[in-house]
């Protein structure tokens, strides 16, 4: 099976690694050559076009950041959905909006492409050892066509039904917890800080009580020692996610107001020039809106 | 030991009789005196009133709804402070805001009596078990003499300081994780359920991921059974507790969007008649705040 992977970012790249260690064939194409070529030891083909990755692929896996890069690497008469051999699968691992997908399907099946989106969770590291969580949705006869892509990158499989945006609406629900979490989290410690709690004792009796997510414990620490690069996960993420949970939940008519505030957080960092540190960086935000600090013990 | 104890709700009876099986002298009183006639089985004697419960104690546990009850059970010519032999040591495991523990302490000290503050988690369950998890804070004194109280009530335990409000401020900082994610449970269900996406399926995929809490774990499956009676937790608990987080983040410089958004939904169900409800109930506001029902698949 040839394996067209566009998109080598802080995810694509271990990702691919992972499908090249377990001896697929694998065609790498990225906006910055770099990452391409940063591929071909491992012993990725190098692509220099969309175009050109996709020609020979039986799947096409994307794991680009958003919808607008989405576009445009997959449409248009340069891009890859019009290189991709009838019959070819389009797998879309990247996080983007159920209503995108669904739009970036229909064109696919104008072309006779199978669609599969298939969003992970678990981060570089797990990319790293083929151990992401994956979501799953499509055609069942396309979703068995990515089978040995989907094994290879995670055991933790979901499978959420047969209609294209199904998993990225699961992946959608899971991002308002994750990020609303964070921004709780960022809450809390700075909460704690101002009122004179040291964040070790906190960090014990909230990981040991109801007040536990799995976001206190992972950002947390960063969030207390304020090393925010390199990110583990970039802040741009949520302000991305976030603003498509928003959007999914006004087509389906509910305000989200405890998503809402977590974005307007995230997005008054990203304004203030974080978009690349890693996402604990939002407490930063909550302690700027505070006046001064540590105003009492 | 002896040990008098105000207030026998839904924690407080639990705790009561976890205290008699240990073999503790127990006096008890609460505002319904049927609560105090239900633990005269289990050994111990019951007080018709604060003064009456409070005359003989070297310990007295005070594990009221709030600062009100508190205040009328313990102050005034009436009140249980008045009463205590001089000597004896107070006890507040109810939470209440910090800077209201202060308050009582001062007259506490007024009396000659010591005073420690050890907010518990855990819920019904664990109070009956002897198994809670409790912050506490106080003069070292006073803490040793409630200590053989606080080791049958509870292992887990984490002393904060020797301030007489530093547990329940990490217990209001615990709070405002516990409600938020209560509130953001509510938000993913509403709308996995609002996009097609069965419960299920999001529980699966959330608990396995970076978006898991304990509390998603735990009211999520009443969320959607919509089981709230009996409560297991009443919703005018996190009503209370996070005007308590709002008020502290008020009274250090700290504005609180996150928390403050799960509080007015709180609010807002409190409003609808909701209080003495399971807290998982705050899922309906959610619902009611939407435009009709599962608009879209």
């Amino acid at each position: 099976m040839e394996i067209a992977f566009i998109g080598l970012g802080a995810m694509g790249t271990p990702m691919a690694r992972t499908l090249l260690k377990a001896g697929f064939a694998l065609s790498g194409y990225d906006a910055d050559p770099a990452r391409v070529a940063a591929l071909v030891p491992d012993g990725a083909t190098a692509a220099g076009s969309t175009a050109e990755v996709a020609a020979r692929a039986d799947v096409l896996l994307v794991m680009v950041q958003n919808y607008a890069q989405a576009c445009a690497a997959l449409l248009g008469p340069e891009g890859a959905f019009a290189a991709l051999p009838p019959g070819a699968t389009v797998l879309i691992m990247s996080t983007i909006a159920p209503a995108q997908a669904r739009e970036l399907a229909t064109h696919a099946a104008e072309r006779g492409l199978g669609f599969v989106d298939a969003p992970v969770s678990g981060g570089p590291t797990r990319a790293a050892t083929g151990d992401l969580s994956i979501a799953i949705s499509g055609d069942p006869v396309a979703v068995a066509r990515c089978q040995p892509v989907l094994d290879t990158l995670g055991k933790q499989q979901y499978p959420v039904g047969d209609q294209v945006g199904q998993a990225l609406t699961l992946k959608i629900v899971h991002q308002l917890l994750a990020g609303v979490h964070i921004a709780a989290a960022a809450e809390a410690i700075e909460l704690g800080n101002r009122a004179g709690i040291a964040p070790a004792v906190i960090e014990n009796f909230v990981m040991h009580g109801a007040g536990a997510s799995w976001m206190f414990g992972d950002r947390g620490p960063r969030m207390v020692s304020g090393q925010y690069t390199p990110p583990r996960s970039a802040l741009a993420i949520f302000v991305k996610d976030l603003g498509i949970v928003h959007d999914l939940g006004a087509s389906v008519g509910l305000p989200l107001p405890i998503s809402d505030s977590a974005l307007a957080l995230f997005r008054q960092a990203a304004d203030a020039g974080m978009t690349h540190l890693d996402d604990a960086a939002v407490i930063e935000i909550v302690r700027m809106n505070g006046e001064g600090q540590n105003v009492t013990k």
